[in-house]
């Protein structure tokens, strides 16, 4: 079946000519939709029973409205692809950690996936001081298991390329090239900051050593891939609430650097703590909070870490190396030094592009709502300033961070608790 | 049209159908074919017009004898397939260098292609202690603009993926990364090497720094697509005269470390280097040519990388980063320092895989005839030896290498000419 926009009548007529969700929706009985997205780029239908509200399902479906803007109907529907291609890969790594999703139509170019509504996007909530208890736990999950399965220290050599070539994803990954590693620190006409700190963004524009190593992130970036990585992974891709978390919207994923996704994570809890200066006047208040993020980071650093390492010993099957490499007098050790090497290279990779990405929030056309959300741009620019020199030492000081308490530490030097 | 194999009467009848040939050969007149393949996975018929021997073709066909042996008619196939691509690439990005394609034909998976009978493979002419006064300008010249014009210097993110994604080559590169990086690493069936270097050997496969830093290499192998890569470059994959140098045999070529390839052309001329001193029994006759073989190492590598960065300095329109990067006072400072580094990083890179692969022709399935051509297994086991002394050295001091002066450096330390 070619193309068509569906709408809040024919996405139901659609859904009942769908055995496969027989399980998720009574597809006999009266059923109700109704549009809920942004109409920007897709369109997102909740249709729900109605006669059983917990039976619901969510439509997400790519719209052409902007192909009069030439490239993007075409980039609309690789994008689709793509995040539904990764949602089904993290349901498999990863089960209950992403959204289900119980179809992908590609000529109509939608998603048929599990409701989301009862959990909230973590941003927000991180704002007004509300505490995940599962949090580290699930999200040091997901980091674990989506990136070891589809990385060579589980996948055989030809199983893994032939698992890139699916996700060979050219237009999304130019999008986070440009816009995480090369427009903020150059004169680029949609960079956007806070004109009290422009001695601050001006100096990382011109700081040489800076600009070298996000030279050096970007070629990892665009050459490393180790693993098949969200790559857009900040905690508005995150929905949560006390019990649950799940991972959403994956359309950048492709396979880079594992570092580029631990970072993103780290560092959103970092810009969220640096809000708190502002957001929590309250100094008992805010240093309580404050400590509860850092601890996160911590926790989940500290839990990937364990979980990953354990995964690798448990489940050596790939071809980088295989268990026979290291069967020698001696050789054990070598293989613990080997996976001590490659966490701590992982480690370096988390705070270059945890920092990188940090810069780029500040001074870029992609800003963060933590912050932009103080009113005050005098308040506004203590948290920036604050972000702009950790993020700036989180890259320049990356081969230097041997655990996460050196993360930490660069914080709380810069940006004392309370 | 489905595949049919071809032999000396049809490949004449198939040629004549194909006009885009009527440059190359005389398609109304008469034409004699002979097949001097050796039959296993391909056949290679040279086409010769009757009646002017100077035009002539060589038709390189797959061929499914193999299917008994279950996957081996399938690699085949894309072997043909990998081959005709990078021919076709080499070609159009350093034109003489690499054998001209006429035609592809992926039905029948057979390649029309330049008769190079009038050059010699190089390895055997090296031993022969043949002089090729223009190899390291051309080698030199075929490195940098095949690995610069495929990489991100060059090329925008985009146009970098869709290229990548056609040289996706799985099952070619599980052949590099098991017996380059692998199975010569530790007990293995395949493996061969002289008993009389059984020590040198087995120490090699239970030394964990050595060990540590080839599964680190093969990590790179895996993972870091800087460029497309031919990534079998040896002297057997090169053939020349005195005038002439064409790289012949590129269907393990993939996205891959630029050091792999010039690493595997070095690390030939110093095997060739060490199979001399049973080859070339006069002490001053065998320095004369030993110096001249590390003469070539020099200025292949010196020559390379100030082509390289000339090139870079003369189309910077790839995505790292684009020249507006660099755009502030001290950014043409910074750019030259980035580029020092990606250069250093590639001679680290050179030696590291340089080693490990003289390390594999010395203890893995894939010997050397250089070496293998030394009747008496007491004169090999010196060669040997010394390889496996400087094959180490070059992976364990890899990234102390700091000029080529430090790789050469490590020859003569370890086995001085004459």
């Amino acid at each position: 079946m070619s193309y068509r926009a569906l709408d809040s009548t024919t996405v139901i007529d659609y859904l009942r000519g769908q055995p496969v969700l027989a399980a998720q929706l009574p597809l006999d009985a009266p059923l109700h939709a109704s549009e809920v997205g942004d109409g920007n780029l897709n369109q997102v239908f909740i249709v729900r029973s109605g006669s059983e509200p917990a039976q619901t399902v969510v439509v997400k479906q790519a719209l052409p409205y902007l192909r009069v803007a030439g490239e993007s109907w075409p980039l609309t529907r690789e994008r689709m692809r793509f995040e539904s291609q990764a949602l089904i890969k993290h349901n498999e790594l990863a089960p209950g950690l992403a959204p289900q999703v119980y179809l992908y139509d590609d000529a109509l170019s939608l998603v048929v996936m599990e409701d989301l509504s009862h959990l909230q996007v973590m941003r927000k909530p991180l704002v007004a001081r509300h505490r995940f208890p599962h949090f580290a736990d699930h999200i040091s999950t997901f980091l674990a298991r989506t990136l070891f399965f589809t990385s060579d220290l589980y996948l055989t050599g030809p199983e893994k390329k032939l698992l890139q070539a699916q996700f060979i994803n050219p237009h999304l990954c130019e999008i986070q090239e440009k816009f995480v590693f090369t427009n903020p620190f150059m004169t680029s006409p949609e960079n956007n900051w806070n004109p009290l700190v422009d001695d601050a963004v001006q100096a990382v524009r011109r700081n040489s050593a800076l600009k070298l190593a996000i030279a050096e992130m970007k070629a990892g970036y665009m050459t490393n891939g180790q693993a098949l990585i969200h790559s857009d992974l900040h905690t508005g891709s995150i929905m949560a609430d006390a019990q649950e978390t799940r991972v959403i919207d994956p359309e950048f994923a492709f396979f880079g650097p594992m570092g580029f996704d631990v970072g993103a994570v780290l560092e959103n809890l970092v810009l969220n703590y640096l809000a708190h200066f502002a957001h929590t006047p309250d100094p008992a208040v805010r240093a309580e909070y404050q400590a509860y993020l850092l601890g996160l980071v911590r926790e989940i650093w500290t839990q990937f870490a364990a979980k990953f390492d354990a995964l690798w010993l448990a489940e050596p099957r790939g071809d980088l190396m295989p268990a026979d490499y290291w069967a020698y007098p001696g050789g054990a050790d070598a293989f613990a030094e080997f996976r001590r090497r490659y966490l701590a290279n992982l480690l370096h990779d988390t705070a270059g592009y945890g920092g990188a990405k940090m810069l780029r929030r500040m001074m870029g056309i992609v800003s963060v709502w933590d912050i932009t959300s103080i009113a005050d741009p005098a308040q506004r620019a203590v948290a920036e300033r604050l972000a702009i020199r950790i993020g700036s030492r989180w890259v320049l000081e990356r081969g230097l961070i041997n655990s996460v308490e050196d993360l930490i530490g660069i914080v709380t030097e810069e940006a004392p608790a309370g």
